[in-house]
């Protein structure tokens, strides 16, 4: 007799997919019934390294102020940020994690009938967050499994608000080079927002790849999403960050809860920003773990998309769900991608050395089977 | 010669002006130069008994988890709030804070041309998110300072789909009882959402107030907001929940970011739970500041609304803006509600005995000047 509120619910959210994250190791535990130190995941882009030391002594001070709202201005850590990078207080953006970020650009700027760019293989939460509001999704196909940018540029027309770019892009890591970017950028129509998502920008050393941060003054209709939850390892408390125009940075502070960031993940990644040295240690673990894994696929004989992320997308020249199930049966969680249009791919994270040989060696098995 | 991207922001965006929240204590200090600790902050409706013990041993055990993303399913918080309230799992769904599940009402069943209605006075995020999304919020005047829940009714059309009540309703303090709310909800058409709003209702003792829990089974279009910011204390980690129909909850659900609630926030809101002593001894300080307070305003010779919260909104006879401005100087921080319709009206949140007490010095002595 009730109301079906499913179909009581605006129409982009009724067709929603929720997003599929990494499965928990607690929840896989739990299902197959092994010890939660016996199994490796690789499933979600974390740092294997710990928190930053920094970070958690940041917590510990804040700890008496537990019933006490955020700042929801957070100075503090957008004054951090504004001195790192040379930014301005009104250009910046915090988010509970970049996720907030990018539903934030969303919300502000799409709706019914307007439309929103991106590349085919690209970050779930582009599709997600446009669909939410209603809006239309194109999707541009990828070309060696990376932003074809002119392609993506010939998609927009007068009702694209939105374009969003990742570089690198999770969850095949590929990237694009400053010059890319540059041309691409110049020809971008001025009231189409870019959104470039740099979540993974820190994997890379310093002139690998172009920093969105420094286009900022040219490109007013330029908008930078960055997060703490990779190289700064603080997934679990949600912060994230936008630079952008300060007018867009009004905007997108309209539409943000007031309180959107908790005082932890403020305190916490303020001190993180100061920690050189664990971001550092963050890099050079990845670029060997990379080593390692690449090393392992090619004497197995597989293909891999070459990654500036922190986890490499594996060809496993079949049906990589099996190979998925299989591997959680070993105690390894891995991420299936065929939800990205990838159904031969595994994205693998760069874990510690001995996770990564544990992959490895399940990998083995599991593809001799 | 670059885009206004605030003429390209959605329009109900355009509009909106941001919530306001209470001035923070280091802001305060900043401007006026006053050391932190000799401000009395009793601005944000926080618990000032300091955090649960119970709380701090679960973040504590948490944090060498904190590269890792959050359960974005809330598994073990789900099933605390199961056993404790004899819920469904899948009645549940967690918040980043409570004012996240109103937005996520909002976005999931609000859009231009549908309404919303709420009281007047009632709290600011209710037209904030109606108006972010583009629908229409119909203010229905207040009786007495409370909902005036049959004139609420009478507002309703064939294009409202929510109804917010609050029981307490913030900033005033008032409420309704079970026969009320059993005559207004037998009586709201079943495809209108009814959110009601228990953000304080653990300050009254079992009995005083009805619990909306005991109606979800009654009334599939009924949804209870409850959070963990006020009597448990956990204001600065974020975390609230909503019990509902499960299709209603799966609707959030497709809306809701998939790592909303962060992990110390999951589990500090879990071992909170469990702390029946902490609650209690708040419960039992807020009334006895409730009581401090009224005796103080009565030998003022003020008149205030009676409160069922954690907060008193106190008639000055005057403008309060000024009154809340030489309270400042003074190094106290209360609510101007202004906003809220009640230009004469200050909030005050109800502190420790001597917080309570240096309030109402200053008081009467910002009064006399």
């Amino acid at each position: 007799m009730s109301c079906d509120f499913l179909a009581q619910a605006v129409a982009g959210v009724q067709k929603l997919s929720p997003y599929v994250p990494g499965k928990p190791v607690d929840e896989l535990a739990r299902e197959l019934g092994l010890a939660v130190d016996s199994i490796v995941k690789l499933a979600s882009n974390e740092n294997p390294l710990g928190p930053s030391q920094k970070a958690l002594a940041a917590i510990q001070a804040e700890l008496p102020e537990l019933t006490r709202y955020p700042d929801g201005n957070g100075f503090v850590l957008k004054q951090a940020l504004a001195n790192k990078f040379a930014l301005a207080l009104e250009q910046i953006t915090l988010g509970n994690g970049s996720n907030d970020i990018l539903e934030l650009v969303a919300r502000a700027f799409l709706a019914p009938g307007l439309n929103a760019v991106f590349s085919q293989h690209a970050f779930a939460v582009y599709p997600l967050a446009t669909q939410a509001v209603g809006a239309e999704g194109r999707s541009v196909p990828a070309k060696d499994w990376g932003h074809d940018l002119p392609a993506m540029l010939a998609a927009c027309d007068a009702n694209t608000r939105v374009i969003f770019i990742a570089n690198p892009n999770n969850p095949t890591g590929t990237w694009f080079d400053q010059a890319a970017l540059e041309a691409f950028l110049d020809q971008v129509p001025e009231h189409i927002l870019v959104v470039l998502d740099e979540a993974y920008t820190e994997y890379s050393a310093a002139g690998e790849l172009p920093n969105g941060l420094d286009y900022l003054s040219r490109y007013p209709n330029l908008l930078v999403s960055r997060t703490f939850s990779k190289a700064y390892g603080l997934a679990a408390l949600r912060i994230g960050y936008a630079a952008s125009s300060p007018v867009v940075a009004d905007v997108l502070n309209r539409v943000r809860q007031p309180f959107n960031a908790n005082s932890l993940a403020l305190a916490a990644a303020a001190a993180a920003l100061t920690d050189d040295a664990y971001l550092e240690r963050s890099r050079v673990l990845n670029d060997q773990g990379m080593q390692q894994l690449t090393a392992g696929f090619a004497e197995h004989g597989l293909n891999w998309i070459a990654s500036r992320g922190n986890f490499i997308a594996v060809d496993v020249q079949r049906d990589a769900g099996p190979v998925y199930q299989a591997l959680l049966r070993e105690g390894v969680i891995v991420r299936p991608v065929a939800g990205y249009g990838m159904p031969q791919h595994l994205r693998v994270s760069i874990g510690l050395p001995e996770e990564n040989q544990r992959f490895l060696e399940a990998l083995r098995k599991v593809l001799a089977a």
